[in-house]
């Protein structure tokens, strides 16, 4: 019998919060970054080297596995952490945002949205009820409410449309997910408003009414600049309940981490780090480091000699540059390693931090080494 | 103070051989297979994952590596086993295949090839000494003399030629590698001669007499048929000393290997394995299959549940379609893992056969495995 899905503050530094959250699939502290796994895979690394990194908790597209491989198929090979032979929790979105950015033909209704599939170009629908379905065939441990996302900047009046459309999606998902309640896992409703803080109290006060096992603060990191969606954050954590986890989706930077742990988020997915290491980019204790730059050519030193994870160790940037100048996948897998070690390292120093109750000088150390850079290599 | 490089036969069963290469690196049994590292990685795999696979020998490719990272920057740079982080044998080509089939502009002259690079259209020269000293600078365990690589089929009096100036080029390679000779490094010969035995008979009697450390079989699988390598192989393979070590180049398939080791040969290298992973083959004891074929959507079993690597037991046939379908990195690292290992487990499975003096009966086992198929996939 799993243990049922809960979370419990375990300390507080601020607005900063060190928790622990329980799923079927074990346990999550937080603050925690969720590397993306949107195909069943997060890009290129086999799930024991994912762990390695530290991440206990993967995030699934919805949008993506409903059209390929499908649902239904993955719930008849034994669900998602099977296919894909993750045995640690899974978060899914509800495919809202991908049906948004990616389907170039779509109807959206109150009923739900219809979109052409970017694969075969088939009429696809999407409802909060079978968004809610399909996350439970996939078997996702925390599961999310559909709801309409937009770009930013938008309208008052069309933020506010989807905002309450949202709500109306997060009841029904809510009544979807409870008529087939499986013990432990957990549905996540999503705020919503946009960059108004006014919508977004409206947004955070209904959906807390529901009584969501978690809650998201979506909409966000969709073009808007950084303080504006800072801004949305410290107002928006505060109106939600203290004893649920909090979820910034598709955040972000490590910068933008730091900056939202320290308003009150403990949650986090992006594919920043799996995304710019297949592009020669690293993200370590001194920056960002592009590896295409020719100055490492002949550079024997490894990337990060204290980042914990070998590989930060152990490949020269030398290396690192030629595997990129070649186009070599093991470039991408290097990288995309040492850059979600980097991220799993500075979460695991943000929950030191919080515990210690120094969050703020923790980062403020942080953000000098970043600004520092690395000055041997200057 | 490294071991000298040496090699000793263990067992022999008919003309097939189970022997023990010594290099500055370590030993490496054989029949051995040598996964190809072109650029200096084993595309998408790990150095580590490469060695669970078995592998004690890697191919790192002359070519390549003079032209990008550049040989004396790998040199400057602790060699090429720090580069690529490979503590075990690597054994280099000389490079001239790769300027007959990469180069579109060369010029051939008793000096050595001059060739236009396939990266950024500089001027190259390529010379026997050249050759030795790039290999010396890279740090491989063995090294292979310049030779001139025709594709069949060619006319006599060409082969001939060819032949001659790779007999001139060996001779040239050899003073080159023993002016500057590193205790217990090896510098190997190419038997040249296409498909003319005569011909190959007086490459393989020349070269014995220069009396290098080992022996190839080049400028076979470029186009002729099997039964013709094999001819070729057959009648070579006794003209060659019995205590140096033999090494079919660019060879081949699961079954090449068996038939080669059968008439006498003792080492390999081939880009099938990881070339034909990337492209969603798998090679296995019931023969290759096709994971692109939806016939494996809804196959919940592993790929080979007998094979001696987790990656093989593992993940489902399902999960490896979808990889494969999605094009997802992870698709080509674990199928290339996957052919590697299997690769390996044929080869130790020869050699255990040799030492039991049932050589003749593995190979009939393996090929009615691989003609049975998959019996339960029917």
């Amino acid at each position: 019998m799993p243990d049922p899905f809960s979370f419990r503050q375990i300390a507080v530094d601020g607005a900063a919060r060190r928790g622990e959250i329980v799923t079927p699939h074990g346990r999550v502290q937080t603050p925690a970054f969720m590397p993306v796994g949107t195909q069943a895979t997060v890009k290129g690394l086999m799930p024991n080297d994912v762990r390695a990194t530290g991440a206990e908790i993967v995030l699934g597209n919805t949008y993506h596995l409903m059209l390929r491989p499908g649902a239904e198929r993955i719930a008849a090979l034994g669900g998602l952490h099977a296919f894909m032979h993750w045995p640690l929790p899974i978060l899914t979105d509800s495919g809202g945002f991908q049906v948004m950015s990616l389907s170039a033909l779509r109807r959206l209704e109150e009923h739900g949205v219809t979109f052409r599939s970017h694969l075969d170009g088939a009429m696809v629908e999407l409802t909060p009820e079978r968004a809610v379905e399909i996350q439970a065939l996939l078997g996702a441990d925390i599961a999310m409410q559909l709801d309409e996302c937009l770009r930013l900047p938008a309208g008052r009046e069309e933020i506010s449309r989807a905002m309450q459309l949202s709500l109306r999606w997060a009841e029904r998902s809510k009544r979807a997910f409870e008529s087939k309640a499986r013990e432990g896992y957990a549905l996540f409703g999503i705020v919503q408003g946009g960059d108004d803080i006014t919508l977004r109290a409206e947004s955070a006060r209904e959906l807390t009414g529901m009584d969501f096992q978690g809650y998201a603060v979506g909409g966000l990191a969709v073009g808007e600049p950084q303080d504006v969606m800072l801004k949305i954050v410290k107002e928006t954590a505060p109106l939600l309940p203290q004893d649920r986890p909090r979820y910034l989706m598709g955040v972000g930077t490590p910068h933008d981490l730091l900056e939202a742990v320290k308003r009150g988020i403990d949650m986090f997915d992006c594919v920043l780090p799996t995304r710019n290491g297949r592009h020669g980019m690293a993200f370590t204790r001194y920056g960002a480091v592009n590896l295409a730059n020719a100055r490492h050519a002949n550079d024997a030193r490894p990337l990060d000699e204290q980042n914990s994870h070998p590989a930060a160790r152990t490949y020269s940037r030398a290396y690192l540059h030629h595997l990129t100048k070649a186009n070599e996948m093991l470039g991408a897998v290097l990288l995309s390693t040492i850059n979600l070690a980097y991220y799993q390292e500075l979460m695991a120093g943000m929950r030191a931090a919080i515990e210690g109750g120094h969050f703020d000088a923790f980062r403020a150390e942080t953000m000098a080494g970043w600004e520092r850079g690395d000055i041997q290599a200057l």
